[in-house]
């Protein structure tokens, strides 16, 4: 048996968060938990990558800010988004010149952030280190689908790229919500080869991830509020539900999706949903950390979900490898 | 001061390395160091991005089968390559459905991974770790510059992308070579804009990085029989010594650079010298690592080199930022 899961003893702090979006962020149902919003898709820069920069540079700044953290006392920056060579994490954190360690996991990269964060401030490597991600929905259509200019036809099951970033910062020391555990999860490819339908590639990584959890642990759905995934959209989560039913492991009671939290599905024509790092990501650093720092929620599970595909291989008529890693948050140490 | 520099109290071992290579990695100085040679560029699968999947596939294969370890001995697997999306990783280890995390730090990933191993198992987060890269000429070339068909013309500063891997698996217990210490390297960019002179973007991070370590740790490069950078050829390698002669660090007398290793860069035709993950990753893999456990080394520096740029932003007029992670890699544990 793989040791996939992690129980940290001294659980580490999750010190302070922040959650940055755009216009259509703005007008869903959770518009008022962004710490900033850009109407502006250019973020006054010239690129629409500049502009995805532009969105992890903010969510870093504020997220320190918030805390009254100066650049110099975070030990470690963990970043990573859906771009080329993760240029929108590059590019936007060069200038606060810290160590920085480069992730990828598509649009699970901030619970992979989260997951080694909580690791190296446990494992004493890092006295306070720094988890942030991002997507853009110019630059993720352009760069995934067509160029915008284009105006291609959405299919049904298609999912709207979040506009949006967030970061949060972790130390061994500190106030709730606590990282109590944390499961990496295992790449999953059940054959999807249809790139305008990611929930369903991404559902059954969610699913191998969050029951490696139940596994691991010998805990139930019944101890949590809520078993939260990043952006599985109205088709990912009907299937994880059913993947669960199948096993005999209830989802349905408790799950949340932050693909249909981030926009109103019906009124704000996103088809199935959000999708993103920065969909989990903003959703995660603008509400679910804030209430459970309050109180309001005890315990969650945080599993955003990766679809590990490339336009190059996918036009090699490739099928969708999919990863989902998994936090455990609480509001309380123990 | 920021925590950069980790220096283990229970340095964990590389218990297991495995380097794989193409033709010309072959016909190289340290051809005969390498475990696998795969004289097809296809390496029998239809895409050459397939074939750099089977790079990642075969090195953990084979570094696995020398220790005698079963898939199910290892508990993550850490890993990374060039390709949009990290396909090449994505794809080469899938089928073996371990614990995964996505790592992106363009050719510095193979120090990012054992980096991260390293804290992964001395933290006890996992019990052996494993971090795996790769690049494949064919892949890269159509990806960052142009099509191979096309013919274009190499500039004399540029340099040529290994088709070669690298895979180890760090344990807390076990044998030498010991992982001693880490730095974590700061993103760099001096406004170097040239994408055909990579060597020149990530000499200052180079240099930044091995400077933070010895300023930690209060070391001099005396102390080590080389430090090892990953792919700055034969321009960045005199930038790197000329940096550290203006701060009076004499790197000339014990620097090797992967890129200049790997090939025979006056009969091999390759300008400049070696480039891409699987350039340093497949050095570390199938030299270095192998001298450390023989005691031929005693101490080593290795600091893999970054371009964090992506032919997008390069298009767009960026300038190249860079990143190096450093491990301190020894034949004593103390």
């Amino acid at each position: 048996m793989h040791k996939a899961t992690t129980i940290f003893p001294h659980p580490p702090s999750i010190i302070t968060s922040a959650a940055v979006g755009g216009k259509k962020e703005h007008e869903g149902p959770y518009g008022d938990r962004f710490d900033k919003i850009n109407d502006d898709p250019y973020f006054t820069a010239e690129t629409f990558e500049q502009g995805e920069s532009q969105l992890q540079k903010q969510a870093v700044r504020i997220a320190l800010e918030k805390a009254d953290l100066k650049e110099d006392d975070i030990d470690v920056l963990i970043g990573g988004d859906l771009l080329d060579q993760c240029v929108g994490t590059t590019y936007g954190l060069r200038d606060y010149h810290l160590p920085f360690i480069g992730i990828y996991s598509a649009c699970s990269t901030m619970s992979e952030g989260l997951l080694l964060a909580s690791m190296l401030t446990a494992g004493g490597f890092a006295g306070r280190a720094m988890a942030v991600s991002s997507s853009h929905f110019c630059t993720a259509e352009r760069q995934y689908r067509m160029p915008l200019n284009y105006g291609g036809q959405r299919p049904p099951t298609s999912q709207w790229t979040a506009t949006a970033g967030g970061a949060l910062a972790v130390s061994a020391e500190g106030g709730p919500p606590y990282v109590r555990g944390a499961t990496i999860g295992r790449i999953v490819d059940m054959g999807v080869t249809d790139a305008n339908n990611m929930g369903a590639a991404m559902a059954p990584a969610a699913y191998s991830t969050i029951r490696d959890f139940f596994e691991d642990t010998k805990l139930s759905p019944a101890d949590f509020d809520h078993i939260v995934t990043g952006d599985l959209g109205k088709v990912g989560s009907r299937l994880l539900w059913q993947l669960g039913d199948n096993e005999g492991l209830d989802l349905r009671s408790t799950h949340l999706d932050c693909g249909l939290m981030i926009y109103d599905s019906d009124k704000q024509d996103v088809h199935a949903g959000g999708s993103g790092c920065g969909c989990a990501a903003s959703m995660l650093c603008g509400y679910f950390i804030p209430e459970l720092r309050q109180g309001r929620l005890k315990n969650i599970l945080f599993a955003a979900t990766g679809a590990l595909l490339s336009p190059t291989v996918s036009q090699q008529g490739e099928s969708i490898p999919s990863v989902s890693h998994l936090v455990w948050l609480s509001s309380d140490k123990e």
